[in-house]
């Protein structure tokens, strides 16, 4: 046995014991994914269980794109075929985006009509795919004797809640937010006052005005009625009483170490930028392109400011291409975020993004597309921590001018920093509070006791609808007794005086 | 210098570092106290605090009680003089105790008129100390000079928000529960939906019958009405925005260590029992006395049981008592709870004591009394984790056949060992929890991001009845002017065919 081996026996030896001390036992863990942003989300929880001495397996079926599967080599995936092909699902996600970034120009009514198809078209693939995997014998039966202690998902796409109830082991959810909140009302049980609970999508905050609480009340009743009817025609036949095991992870913050692997390169462009600093700009994990002339204005509004840019872009090079900026088809976004050089960055307004600048103080330029980009970007607004502009209207003036405040005006700097003070302050790390709880789930076999009672309600029980409807009847009852009472009395007394006349 | 000397310096200056690291800098906290238990629960978090290196000062009235005071000498106690006499004040409380004792037995609508007298009373006496406090210009002077970064109270009696306000500071409430939740629901604005929340004083738990639901609603209708009623008349002079700058620490679990440190003759008493374990009996801070008859009745219960009983007991030895009991007029509560001889804990069902019960793992049989008492045993009865008893009117069979119950039968042990297990398992320890609240508060100078939107709507607002009636008025608007609209279609077809006929 040579050094190194023992090294790594020890270093086995130390995972394994701190494992051990953490939660009793190591436990198995079976993941079912999501793809782009959720997957990576997903992913840094799944490398922390690993780091803690868990067994993570993923289940990846063979056109899950699963972006970067293999800078984990910690995590195990058990592949199997799916009715689909890889380029096939990757088509169809890009062609989801382009309907979904035009829907969301609109009103409301045409962005959910948008979210509903999609969400509907999504519900077909991930339909197929489920099939493909509790359909496949061989791969269950691998699964059943593999013994997993708990199931995580995403509960974005359906799926997992089925293999939970076939395995028989406790299911977990991390989620940040779905459309129209429906996962967490109705599946989490949430109570959601529409009255200053905004509706995701509608791009309202929590003080509204009475026209926008009108609306929202409207988007509630839509999307109430909405989700019930998506969910229930595609999945009735997969669908069980799964969920019954369930536990809720809101990812509502990330917990982030400040970058410091920079690529050489880019680490001296960024140095070269001296004083004046760096401007980020990403538009996420999923957008790679934009059309050439949107490309152009913002590289000439690029080569007007004196930071130095770092863009990440996949397209054609514009021909307003300043010095000042650079392209990269990856960019290391957190690090970049977390370096102190950095001023200013221009989002799509993904959750992500929008949390780790947050996290490390950096005022945004939103430049929201779709999904719950909107009301992040809202949100940023309303904290006085970004500018918000349309990447389709905006001209090379406007984004000028919107960097020069965010970047000159103290204002935007001092905002993001009370949130990011605020967002540092927790008694417990938000990826250990994450690994916490599903540990807890894998110690205690569920979380039975955390299942609010409204789950074994009816909505109209929920709603207290049968009592308040019981009540009305009594009173009405009583108000109907008293009134034929009343005339009955009435009639003796005015028949006994009629006697009384006549005799 | 001696060595002495030395070890307190530098202990104190490991105080100061520990607070400087944990919070940034020291704080200065000021307490507005309650009595008895609450007291008890108060003072854990204040030696935490003062442990941590923040100042701790509790405006003390020269009526106040406050059980033990002289134990916390690291505790500063600002004293004033109140225009109510300790006697009486103490002769108070009691008298409220047996009032309420009595009430406690009858239907929810005579406990809850009690309750409603009771704080009406403790109401008056409450304005009364507030005024000596708030009114004596020398005191507030003073408190202001001493610039507090945050004040912390017990809202169950009101006047510290008004301190709040005019110091000029944050607030912090640490609760357990108030009477019929009427302080959650209003000032801490939580969501209690009535068809699974069921009412402090109910005695139901989270699975109601329709029966129950009914009465739920009925108290609801009821407490809402009342609390407003009991809240607006008293303090309405004394009252202003001051909730604004609010955060509530809500205590649902206690932080405790086993105890180690039993007095010697208990511990030998405790030891003898062997094998058979012992029997520990008490009935909180408050109550000090029963009648002459039910002491008999218990004394000769626990004669006829194998185990020995701890009794804490300040009324007169009753004849009856056998050799196995010993009477104390104060034990170590929490302590013998942990004593791995401890078999089975008699309780008036005292939040404080259920939860030293559940995290020793110690089976119960409940004797409530009055307040959350009966709601507290009733959900330790649903959970199979005690037997229940009324202490008026149970026999000397009734005590033997429940202690047997709940030491020999294995189901109470297992199912208050899962809640124990339950409790232990925190991501954060309960006593941490509160201290870094409230260190967020002073770091923070208040948290008004925490608070919900709620607060600023009005209770027709935060319902949302304008906006349902003003589309249930659009619906009738658009329904009249449609069925308008017909009728005077269908005269103009009508009219044309007469017109037709005619021709």
């Amino acid at each position: 046995v040579d050094k190194m081996s023992l090294k790594w026996l020890s270093l086995l030896l130390l995972l394994q014991l701190t494992c051990y001390f953490s939660s009793g036992r190591c436990g198995k863990v079976l993941v079912w994914p999501m793809e782009y942003s959720h997957w990576i989300n997903m992913k840094i929880i799944l490398e922390e269980l690993v780091t803690r001495g868990h067994e993570v397996t993923v289940l990846k079926s063979s056109a899950a794109i699963l972006v970067d599967p293999n800078k984990s080599p910690t995590i195990k995936f058990e592949s199997f075929p799916a009715s689909v092909s890889q380029e096939d699902y990757e088509n169809f996600f890009q062609q989801l985006l382009t309907e979904w970034i035009q829907g969301a120009k609109h009103s409301f009514w045409t962005k959910i009509t948008t979210a509903q198809n999609i969400f509907s078209e999504l519900s077909d693939v991930s339909l197929k795919i489920c099939k493909d995997a509790v359909l496949n014998k061989k791969l269950m039966t691998k699964l059943q004797e593999s013994r997993f202690d708990v199931i995580l998902a995403d509960p974005i796409i359906p799926c997992a809640e089925l293999v939970a109830e076939i395995l028989n082991i406790p299911l977990v959810y991390s989620l940040r937010i779905s459309p129209g909140y429906s996962i967490e009302k109705f599946s989490g049980k949430l109570p959601f006052p529409p009255s200053y609970v905004p509706v995701v999508m509608s791009e309202f905050n929590d003080h509204m005005t009475f026209t926008e609480r009108v609306n929202n009340m409207l988007y509630v009743v839509f999307l109430d009625f909405w989700f019930q009817t998506f969910n229930e025609k595609k999945w009735n036949q997969f669908y069980s009483e799964a969920l019954g095991k369930s536990c809720f992870l809101f990812v509502s913050h990330e917990d982030l170490t400040p970058g410091i692997s920079l690529l050489q390169e880019m680490e001296e462009f960024v140095q070269s930028a001296g004083e004046h600093g760096i401007v980020l700009f990403t538009l996420g994990s999923m957008i790679r392109n934009m059309t050439e002339e949107r490309a152009n204005t913002i590289a000439s509004a690029f080569a007007q400011i004196p930071q130095k840019v770092l863009w990440k872009y996949e397209g054609k090079k514009p021909d307003t291409l300043g010095p000042n900026t650079r392209l990269y088809k990856w960019i290391p976004q957190n690090d970049l975020l977390g370096h102190p050089q950095t001023k200013a960055f221009i989002t799509h307004g993904g959750a992500n993004g929008v949390y780790e600048a947050i996290y490390h103080g950096i005022p945004m330029v939103g430049l929201p597309l779709f999904g719950d980009q909107p009301d992040n970007i809202a949100h940023m607004t309303a904290k006085g921590a970004a500018v918000r502009l349309d990447l389709d209207t905006m001209s090379r003036t406007d984004l000028v001018n919107a960097l020069k405040q965010v970047i000159n005006n103290p204002f935007y700097k001092e905002n993001v920093m009370r949130l990011s003070t605020i967002q540092h302050d927790q008694p417990v790390k938000p990826l250990d509070r994450a690994v916490f709880w599903i540990e807890f789930v894998m110690r205690h076999k569920g979380a039975k006791h955390l299942r609010p009672a409204a789950h074994d309600l009816t909505w109209y029980q929920y709603h207290s609808l049968d009592v308040i409807g019981f009540l009305l009847a009594c009173v009405a009852t009583a108000a109907f007794a008293l009134t034929r009472g009343c005339l009955f009395c009435c009639r003796k007394l005015a028949n006994a005086r009629k006697k009384a006349k006549r005799q």
